[in-house]
């Protein structure tokens, strides 16, 4: 249990999704002005969002847990480690805080606070690539707290540093975030009508992810005592 | 309390400040001549200013604090780490400390030791992004006292690298920085007229972060015996 | 002794593989897609593969150890740590694992799932550098293992990136790797037919730096025991 | 003390340093000839250099203390830390190492063993820039061992991937990969006959590093004690 209340908790994960879709709508404006090389703009929007998230885990994980994403909470939820309220209201927390970090993105870059997307994410290969990018964050998160708790802010950050580029859909891997990103029409944009199949993808890579890992992480020894 | 004397102490802060800025102003001289796209110069600034931060933390924190940034040092004024007087020195040595790290700068690109810059950086998408970036790096610190003291130099350093990109200015985030960026007329210079709101907008930044961060990280039991 | 079944090591052989695999040959794809600039896309083929690797190797250590790769493994039999009939299904695990990343990674970028790989790499230089490159990963595992286990994943994440550079090769250093990259016509594949130089040249370097490895790291007091 | 012996000691110099070379003129090779743009070049140079000295002063550290440089050895010295006779052995062994790297890099990419470089580097923004390089990597090593040994692998690694761009040198900081870059004529060579200016500033900012550190390190307790 958190020694933190839950007013605090869910500041916790607004404050942590705004500051993480910030970086990811702000390093991606940026890196798409400065450079004509796509793969250069991808650089410059890879680099601060793994950076971001080993900053803001760090930060934020002792308060609420740091998930920042509704399928993260659904995983923690299904292990019974939330309850259902308590996930709900993270959940609120999340887009909310998503929500406001495009805007106040948008605002230091003088855009207008809101815009809808018109980048089209869609397709077999996109959904594939989502649910691939979910179930490797959900299992390098389960592995780590099983493993390696104080890694779990690199672990993540750098996961998502990788996943940028192996998936087809640069990995979104977060409906909060995907949420946040269809209501910018900029480098990282999704059109809205692309948004249910993105996240249906997600929380499916989730779910597997969290049913993969809760046999293969059973050792030898845990497993004889629950036969 | 520090074991070092205020000598030391205060050579410490000009010292690291002068390294920072150093790093700041010569990799932004380097990475501008050797490139044409502003993104590739850009990763060729965020890059070792993110190193340096990690190494100089790690190196100087121990003997001064390692603040190196006038707005983090009223930050501990401000929660009587510090004193008015020590404040005020500390002030003094980054503010020369930083001067002297772009003069040594220009030297080693053979250009003039003092430059008035040309570069214009005002406006309001600018000073609202240097109030957020300021008030992320307090976060940043903040939390990171708080829970992980051994990982402030890495919070610092990554944080400074995703925050070049996610917002407006390229994150100047501390007044003696500015300063010194404002005497040289390179890559990453700012006219000395556009010093005074960016300025303001840092401290707005650390006050307000000190401010939602000395509530956010005031755990239940700790609150339960305040009452 | 891992405290896992053997079912359960060479899920994590071949789930470790398959994630190391699919982004080589994602990003590879990526990168190359968004980039006219050949070392932009190693650059974006080099951040992802350092970066997984990190991850991979704390998130599965504690399971199998990480090998994901056949010259690891051989290594760790001739060190008496693994058995003959283990090896052998390691090895197993990790080509079947490491073919699955390639198809993944086809299907996720709407590829063909196997294509025979057209690029030539072969002639001298290209052997000694997969010599050398397998030389210094089993030289940076074995002494990480010997002086600061907790190091290994760090150690072969960023021994990759570099490698990645000073290799005339790109440095493939496994041969479950390479043959993963023969069925993959995009710019990490290698020709089928070059397969066999590559392998052996890993399994060479693996096998000299075993050797010296065992007599460097033999302190001298344990020697003085020996004699 | 070292717990290995003097021959292993030097074998682990001259394995690092041939390391350290090799990767430094290896990855300048690949980096020079992928790109046109010197930026992304020095960026494909960075990167592996950065991360080759983590690996390599992780690695070795424990058998010989990884100086890998003539400067850092010369401090230690100094310091009273290795005896005369076992510097100058050191030293032998670093330029002998990094010769041997030179070679195995342009094996490796199919070049004559040894060329004389006719990359101009002198001048006394260039010498001045050494004499920074080598202060910084001397102070942090120096900071690092005092405050939290087990960083110095990540201080100096980070360190030269900021000092390859804040110095107008890309920071040699090192007479035996000085040396050693002088028999290469690619991205990372200098010609011959800048070599003793460019050694004499690196020596020059080792001792100024030292005497800085030697007084800023000494906390005022064992001051009070000493007087």
């Amino acid at each position: 249990m958190s020694a933190f209340d839950l007013p605090r908790r869910l500041a916790a994960e607004a404050l942590g999704t705004a500051m993480l879709v910030g970086t990811v709508v702000g390093s991606g404006i940026m890196a798409d002005r400065l450079s004509d090389d796509a793969a250069i703009s991808l650089i410059g929007n890879t680099i601060p969002t793994g950076a971001i998230l080993v900053v803001l885990i760090t930060m934020l994980g002792p308060v609420s847990g740091a998930h920042f994403n509704p399928a993260v909470t659904l995983v923690f939820w299904l292990r019974r480690e939330v309850s259902a309220a308590g996930a709900a209201a993270y959940v609120v927390a999340q887009v909310l805080g998503g929500l406001g970090g495009t805007v106040v993105a948008h605002l230091m870059f003088e855009l207008a606070p809101l815009q809808a997307s018109l980048t089209v994410r869609t397709g077999g290969g996109q959904w594939l690539a989502e649910g691939i990018a979910t179930f490797g964050l959900v299992a390098a998160i389960l592995a780590g707290i099983r493993f390696r708790a104080a890694a779990v802010p690199w672990l993540v950050g750098l996961y998502i540093t990788a996943a940028y580029w192996f998936t087809a859909s640069t990995s979104f891997a977060n409906p909060a975030v995907a949420i946040a990103r269809s209501v910018t029409d900029t480098f990282s944009g999704i059109r809205p009508v692309d948004l249910p199949a993105f996240i249906a993808c997600e929380i499916a890579g989730a779910l597997i992810a969290t049913a993969l890992m809760g046999w293969l992480l059973r050792p030898a020894v845990r497993q004889a005592l629950a036969e």
